[in-house]
This record gives structure tokens, C-alpha cells and sequence, in this order.
């Protein structure tokens, strides 16, 4: 018998736990063997909870109990959620995690004491909630040269643009809908700016390029300025908006970027609707290579901590030999206004595409067609 | 050092040779040392190959020389490639394969063997080319009750039919400008028949479901008797036709079929265009995820199977306690005749889906319409 902890339990952790219960005869056929929850650590009581008498306010319970093999980490924010996942691992405790911002901002310290203490931390429902995106990219494709990832990476922002097109509605209402939805926080900052999907490319990037970047110094812009006759100027040009974060490796050095992007419809990014969200994956042997399904949500985003407790408990390690990432600044990136790329210019019926332009050129070339916006269009 | 034997060195062998030869820098970093072919085991020879001097025609020399730990099956066929996988397994070496008919027909046995001898049976290639999805599917997916596998199995076709779609052309010229580009053999019909996609269901669905089936015992329907007309019906009803292998677990039992579908246009495999292959698995817990990528294809395939070699060098077992398929006949398939589902029905302006019918129904509808063919819808 594994035992495990759940520190925190939200709406990830409960689900953990909820997963774990139901999947007791499937995890036994999988592990030869049943995996128990000893501990819940939250403020909170859950006297109703049939879990309830679980729950402990201490985290040195967890951290002392030899027993505890492993620590799954659903609380989200970066402290303590970072400190109780170094002391785990320090401890010789795998971690493994939903919790994006911990990996975003102290993954090269978490893998480095998990590589000391040969334990793992895994963090496959940091990006893309239930979609196995995290794994192939270190397995799989970790001994090609990516050459870039693209993904619609945040879900609320993926159903609001989707509603805009759809039916006719302005930001606002689209918003305001999402919200109703349960889709979009009653703060929906750091969705529609772009700060989420930023903390999910640079650990993506992190992965493929061994390279991290604060989400903070990456080129990031949201999708407030987008406006329902954007949409419809892209759509009379076979394509459509979507907020899209790109890393690739260019001759000037990384790029890293959030943005709308205009899509066209025949890249299958552009047919991404609603809440889901999908990475597509270029590598040199592969080509093009893509992961889509359900990218948040309770039970999927569960389900992907309980398919990294099932990796480490069934000897299935992670290649974390290879995740060395090294930390560096905004000025180590390429600016992104640098590039030459392909622009889509809104502006009603003179609408067009501009092959091969910098942002500044693109934008002066607008004024002179009266856009109203410029966004790089996928390449 | 690993040493490991390639039999066969045709396409995919040369590919994996090659793959493994230009990889070696990454292969070193990630599993900290190198991998060395030992012997190419091929009737030919390749007196100008670099390798040519690792051929050997003498099974025998791979099978009795304890240093090599691992075989890469890319021989193709069924004999004698079970006949030596099995022989290389029971002396305690690995074997990976991208040999789908190999998998398709003596599956239980060679995983049977792996487990005996405490050594892995891969076979990642075997669907889907160069798209990570055996894997999830065995690994991320196996703790989750899996409704229903819908794929795009078969570049051969779904070029035809994209070509048919896209230009206007009738199936002939499609077929033959398909050969004219290399992607379909001279002779086409197991791809076009469906006997392709068929071995790939039949594997999927043994994955998810622990049964296999003959390939040849399921409804197997090509796509020779689609109409350019037809795909003109699609499309003004909203969607288009597609080459559909789908699996899934009915009250009546296991359904498997093989055969053109009407996809719609809010389903993304609708969107998947040209040689490219795209699995979608529909979970308990997940719901839709879809796996996307280029579904043949020399270093795509040969990549996959590199994928497998590193796994088990890198000791990231694959979940095999969990691979136990036992063989069902066709007598314990579902008919799927017998399942109600949605027809389209192919007639000119009269075209249009029915709800809730058998193809019995269907198709007696279909004839007061004056219809010229039915088709399932993809749900």
C-alpha cells in the first residue's frame, strides 16, 4: 500500500482525493497494490466530508510521517505551496503538482532537490489541466529539436473569444456570459490579460528549451482590445482570432510570447472552441504534432495529479535527468517587436494580410489603411 | 552502452538507424550513455550504406549474443517477424515494433512473453505514426473508463477523400494522383478497403478494452463507394466524410467498426486534412481529448519507435502488468447494424441526417428519397 498527502483541498484537491476513491480497483489491477490517503492538509475542517477526519492543520504531521510517500500539491499560490514542496522533497518525498505558478517560478530548484533526493516532481496538470501534454513533450519528443510550441493555453479566454464569434457578442458580454458560466473569476485578470497562459508557456518552454523565463518578463498581451469586428474582418479572410502563447528558438534567441494571433482556418488551432485548449508541437522529425481536450475543470485537472501518482508509484520515472532548466532574464529573450512576421491588419473591408513586416513597419502601413488593430497571424 | 539489433532495414529500420545515429548527442544527455546498433539483420545487402557492414542474414548471430538487449522489429509482415520477436523476448531481450499486423494478430502472446521474461513488448509505431498515442493511452488513460476511441487511422484515404473534397475530384484520379505522390502504394486496397485502419482499431480498442479481435472479423467498409457527390451532400449539410475506425463498449458488448462517416464541422476531426491521422478518446473523467500529428512517414514512424527504445533504456516502463488482451471472436461483437445511431443520407438536395434508426431503417428511408448511399455520423 502507497500512502499519500493532499495538501490543500480546493476544488484540484478534492478531486484528487475523489479520483483516488473511485479508481481504488483500476489503480489495484494498474499497481498490483491500493493507494491510501493518510493526510488533507487544509485550514479548513470538512466535518461532512467523508474524508473529513483526514484533514490536519499541521504540515509537519505530513512532513514527519516517514509513511507518506508521496505529497500531492493542489493549493495553489506561491507560498507556502513552494516551501512544503521543497521540505517534501528534501524529506524524500515525491511532488506532484497542479500548481503552475510554484513550477513557473521555482521549478529549477524543486527538480534540482528532487534530482539530489531521487524523488520526482512532476507537474503534468500544471498545463492543459487532463491533457497529456506534459509528458509526451519530456518523453516522447525530448530527443528532437522542437522548433516551436504554440498552444490556446487558457480556457476562458479560448470561450469568450469563441462566444464573441459565434454570436455577435462585444468583450464585455462575452465576459459577463463566462462569468455566469463559472468559466471566468469574478476577477478575470489574470485570464484576459494573459498573465495564465504566460506561467503555462514559459514552464512549456522551460521543458523544451531547458530555459526558464519569469512569466512577468515575457512579451504578454491579453484580449481586452480585441473587438467583435476584429473577428469578423478575420473571419472575411478564412481565419479567426485566438489568443495564443508561441515559444520557438530563433537565430536572435528565445521568443516567448502571449498574444491574439489571427489563425487561419487551416491551421485545426483555428477550430479550438469554447474552454478547450490544445498545444501543437513542431519538431524537426515529427513535423506538426498536436494534444487537445478539456484544459481545466475539476476531475480533469485531477485526473492529470493522479496519472503523475500512478507514473511514480508504478516505476514509470519521468525523464528528469533531462529537466535542468536554467533561469534567465528579459534580457536574454528576443523581443518579439524584433521579428519579422505576418501581420493581419483590421481594418473593415481593406482588411488584409502583410508578409514579412516588423510590428512598426505592419503598424505604419495600418494608419495608412485606417486598422484599427494589427495582430501577428500563426505561422 | 546499449547495443541493440534491427531487423529489417526498409524504410522504418533505415529511419530508426538513421533517427538513432543523428540523435546520439541527446540520446547521451538524456539517458547518459549511448545506444550502438549492433546488427541490421536483412536478406540484402548495403554495401554502400555507413551501417552496411552491421547486416547480417543469419537471425541466429542477433538471438545468441547476450550484448544485445534490444531488438527494433521493423520487418513488417507476420512471419517471420512474430516468430522472431517472440524468440528475441523469451531470450530476455526487449523488442519494439512498428509492425501493426504483427500486433494486430499475435498481440497476447508476444505480451505474454514480455511479462514472463520481465522485459518489454513496444509498439507505439504501430498507430498513428509519429503521434504519441499508444502510450497515453496505456499509461495517463488506463485508470479511466475509456468511451469511446474515434480516429483518423489512415493517411492514404483521408488524403483521397481531402483531395476529393478539396478539387472537386472523383475517387479514381484522387487515388491516382495519391499514388503519383508516393502515398499510395500500386496497390492500394488495404488502405482503401479499410483493412489498415482496421489493424489499428483493433489494437486501440485492445488497449482500452483488454479484448482483441481479429481484424478481419470486424465491419470493415472503405472508402471506394464515396462519391464526390456525396462529399458535396456533406458539406452542405454542414460537415464532410471521413474514414472513421471507432471502439467502444455497448450494452451489447464490444463495438468495432471501420467505415466512412459524416463528421461535422464543430467536431475537429473534421479539420483533419491530407496524410495526417488524429485519434480522439472520450473518457469518464476527461471527456474529449484528441492526439494529432503525421500518421506515417519514415522519421515519424522511426521516431516513435526510438520513443519506445528510450523508454525502456531510460527504465520508464510502460504499464504492461495492465496489457493483457484476451482474444474474442466475432460471435461476441456487437452487429453494428444493430445499433440505432444518426444516418446521413447522400441525395442531391434531398440530402439529410436521421435520427435514432438502424441501417435498416435508414436505409428503407433513404430509398423513398432516392438516395444514393447512407453513412453513420460520427458522434
Amino acid at each position: 500500500m502507497h500512502q499519500i498527502a493532499i495538501l490543500g483541498f480546493g476544488t484540484v484537491g478534492s478531486g484528487v482525493a475523489e479520483a483516488i476513491s473511485c479508481d481504488q480497483n483500476r489503480i489495484q489491477a494498474a499497481l498490483g497494490t491500493e493507494i491510501c490517503i493518510k493526510y488533507i492538509l487544509d485550514l479548513r475542517e470538512f466535518p461532512d466530508h467523508p474524508l473529513g477526519r483526514l484533514v490536519t492543520h499541521d504540515f509537519n504531521d505530513i512532513l514527519n510521517d516517514p509513511e507518506v510517500e508521496l505529497v500531492a500539491e493542489t493549493m495553489g499560490g506561491s507560498h507556502p505551496a513552494y516551501d512544503f514542496s521543497l521540505a517534501c522533497l528534501k524529506a524524500g518525498k515525491s511532488v506532484v503538482t497542479s500548481n503552475k505558478e510554484v513550477v513557473a517560478s521555482f521549478g529549477p530548484e524543486l527538480l534540482e532537490a528532487a534530482r539530489q533526493n531521487n524523488v520526482s516532481y512532476l507537474f503534468e496538470a500544471s498545463v492543459g489541466g487532463g491533457i497529456p501534454v506534459i509528458r509526451p513533450l519530456i518523453n516522447e519528443l525530448s530527443v528532437h529539436q522542437v522548433q516551436r510550441i504554440s498552444g490556446i493555453l487558457n480556457g476562458t479566454t479560448n470561450y469568450i473569444l469563441t462566444s464573441m464569434q459565434s454570436h455577435g457578442k462585444d468583450f464585455d458580454s462575452a465576459l459577463s456570459e463566462a462569468q455566469k458560466m463559472g468559466y471566468a473569476e469574478a476577477n478575470p485578470s489574470a485570464d484576459v490579460e494573459g498573465l495564465d497562459a504566460a506561467r503555462k508557456i514559459v514552464i512549456l518552454a522551460a521543458i523544451a528549451y531547458g530555459r526558464l523565463v519569469s512569466p512577468k518578463d515575457i512579451f504578454c498581451e491579453g484580449i481586452t482590445q480585441v473587438k467583435l469586428a476584429d473577428l469578423k474582418a478575420a473571419e472575411s479572410l478564412g481565419g479567426t482570432i485566438k489568443l495564443i502563447a508561441t515559444a520557438r528558438q530563433t537565430e536572435q534567441g528565445l521568443l516567448l510570447l502571449v498574444a491574439p494571433h489571427f489563425v487561419p482556418n487551416h491551421s485545426l488551432l483555428s477550430h479550438v472552441e469554447d474552454v478547450f485548449n490544445a498545444v501543437s508541437v513542431r519538431t524537426d522529425v515529427l513535423g506538426e504534432a498536436m494534444f487537445y481536450g478539456a484544459g481545466a475543470g475539476k476531475l480533469p485537472t485531477a485526473s492529470a495529479v493522479e496519472a503523475d501518482i500512478l507514473d511514480i508509484f508504478g516505476g514509470r520515472k519521468a525523464n528528469q535527468a533531462a529537466l535542468v532548466w536554467e533561469r534567465i532574464g528579459r534580457s536574454e529573450l528576443t523581443d518579439p517587436d524584433s521579428i519579422r512576421c505576418s501581420w493581419f491588419l483590421s481594418a473593415g473591408e481593406k482588411s488584409c494580410i502583410l508578409i514579412d513586416k516588423t510590428r512598426e513597419e505592419a503598424v505604419t502601413y495600418g494608419k495608412s489603411i485606417q486598422s484599427g488593430a494589427c495582430f501577428r497571424v500563426l505561422d
